[in-house]
């Protein structure tokens, strides 16, 4: 029994509508094992642009610092897209909550759902036992390099940092993850070619005989990229550096059919950040069309990481047994297909 | 009727087998129209390393730098790759190749055979369709960019550079390519994260008004890697960097079902390079086992870079009604299986 302060960061597009659902549940999971959660609600994204011409206000920023954990929905607007060179952007708000909340490694389980097969762009044969969780380092590398112009504008620069620290404190997260599960954890780099790559491989090496039973692994980006598509049954977990996780997490959430199921955690020293893996799909908001599946499975992953592991199991075997039985919003093209709104109510009577 | 020198670099592996198919079938097409091909051989990759020391021997260097083109096989040896921090490696030859003969684009054409779509990894409805060319920038970017290590090596960094010069004359060479295919131009970067993707960006531009036919448009890397896997179809040309190339080409490349039919040209100033994508598959050596036909449609590519579009078209056509007729390499899984020789002998008797 235990109270939780939750950062409701809905955001843009769907985001607002998949959360409600998450927030029904985790309700209901509050009654049965006798929690409370108190969900405090701010801007982010292209909304708190609007509203304060920010994509994370600093009221935001404190609430998720102040908070227990923080729930997120989606960000992003059509607006933005079509101007790569603005300024101010939704996405500015991510980074800057990463970075600030110290959020640096992201979980993105990937599993195949037995009833929801025919839904991947694979052969069915080939999605058998696919179970991927890609462990991404979120607040190093490229994304936060120097970078910037020379020669009057005329060259471009981005550089790829990682620190020995920045490097060892993901790997420990990735080892851990590995241990709770297949016990096989694989290194994805570009050692053939980038130093930070031959840093990551050193390291990687030191720790390994710390976790004797872990097997390790190491692959180049471009050979995952491959085999992730030929044969991703092959991986348990994969560890990588910012951007190549930012890619390998993208391609790998596409093999189970349906954005609409893939939750995700970022998570670090204190705080942990739960959210959809699909974006804020403007043209679909308000609507009653959005699959809030991902965000109530990010709520799971919330418990878990508040330490309430049964809780989190009781929304995921709600979530199994509503998809078993055939309903599913549009995006599912499922048996019986159900509104957002009564999706979310059938995994709370089910739960 | 010409006289064409190529440097031929048989390479590694199985290197050295399917450039011989290649030779006999560049020999017939010779007898057919009447030009003359001369054969240099020169070593490269582990084989070299092995005779020399050095994986790109200056000798071979300076050969390839008098010929009309170079006709490559593959490298790389599982003794190196299982010491990612050898300082002498195979791949080293390859990259020295490229950048000292200025061979800025990579081009490498994936299309379905109809007769193949069992092959595919994805659903045969997928690949419906399915004729991208990816146009990578070879000689710049993390490659090349400056690399090391400070903090007494605890800290490691690579720098992704890019000037105005080395992209214009990579997005010359892409909407070139478009106008000659669907017109279609899609510029793939990180321009939300990456200050060299938005100089790219930029200049793409500036210069699509250069050229009104063809439709230009512009994807993140991240949903580019899942857009391929949902609906490659949707693409026609690709132009990126080298490293979002290296890992996007290899995926697009597993999409069609066999490594072994794919060819690549890389081509800057003077000299154009033609090698198969496959690796050297060192298990598979001396064995007869090999699918040639990459190595023969890299032949084809070589030919129409030295102006001989219509022996490189009857290469390709020799090599469809093979294709046609259900013979191929296990690797195909045909109706009549062949060795490499004798399958490089029946598309020499279909020209
Ligand atoms: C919006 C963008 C900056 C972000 C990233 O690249 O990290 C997104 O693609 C993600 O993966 O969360
Ligand atoms: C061997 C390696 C350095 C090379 C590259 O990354 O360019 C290879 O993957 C390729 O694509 O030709």
């Amino acid at each position: 029994m235990g109270n939780y302060n939750i950062a409701t960061l809905a955001g843009d597009g769907i985001g607002p509508e998949v959360i409600k659902q998450g927030i029904k549940v985790l309700n209901q999971v509050g009654l049965n094992f006798g929690h409370k959660f108190r969900f405090d609600f701010a801007p982010v994204g292209a909304t708190a642009i609007d509203q304060t011409g920010s994509p994370l206000p600093d009221d935001t920023l404190a609430l998720c610092k102040r908070s227990d954990a923080i729930f997120f929905g989606a960000i992003g607007h059509p607006r933005f897209d079509n101007d790569p060179t603005a300024t101010v952007r939704p996405e500015q708000g991510l980074l800057k909550l990463r970075k600030e909340l110290g959020l640096y490694a992201n979980l993105r389980p990937v599993a195949g759902y037995d009833e929801l097969t025919h839904l991947s762009p694979l052969r069915p044969e080939r999605m058998k036992g696919v179970d991927i969780l890609v462990v991404r380092e979120l607040t190093g590398g490229t994304y936060f390099g120097d970078k910037g112009r020379r020669d009057g504008g005329d060259t471009a620069y981005d550089t790829c940092v990682y620190s020995r620290h920045e490097i060892e404190r993901i790997l420990v997260v990735a080892f851990d993850a590995a241990a709770k599960r297949g016990k096989k954890l694989k290194l994805v780099d570009k050692a053939n070619v980038m130093e930070s790559s031959r840093l990551w491989r050193e390291i990687m090496r030191e720790m390994a005989p710390r976790y004797p039973e872990i097997e390790v692994s190491y692959m180049f980006v471009d050979n995952a990229a491959m085999q992730l598509i030929i044969n991703p049954a092959q991986f348990d977990v994969i560890v990588t550096d910012n951007l190549f996780g930012d890619i390998l997490s993208d391609a790998s959430s596409v093999l189970a059919g349906s954005l609409g199921l893939l939750p995700s955690s970022s998570i670090g020293a204190e705080i942990g950040m739960f959210e959809p893996i699909h974006g804020s799909w403007p043209e679909g908001a308000g609507q009653d069309r959005a699959n809030p599946i991902a965000t109530i499975l990010s709520a799971a992953m919330m418990l878990d990481h508040l330490g309430l592991v049964e809780e989190g199991d009781a929304i995921r075997q709600a979530v199994n047994e509503t998809l078993a039985s055939g309903v599913g919003t549009e995006d599912l093209n499922p048996k019986k297909q159900v509104g957002t709104d009564a999706l979310g109510d059938l995994i709370v009577e089910a739960i």
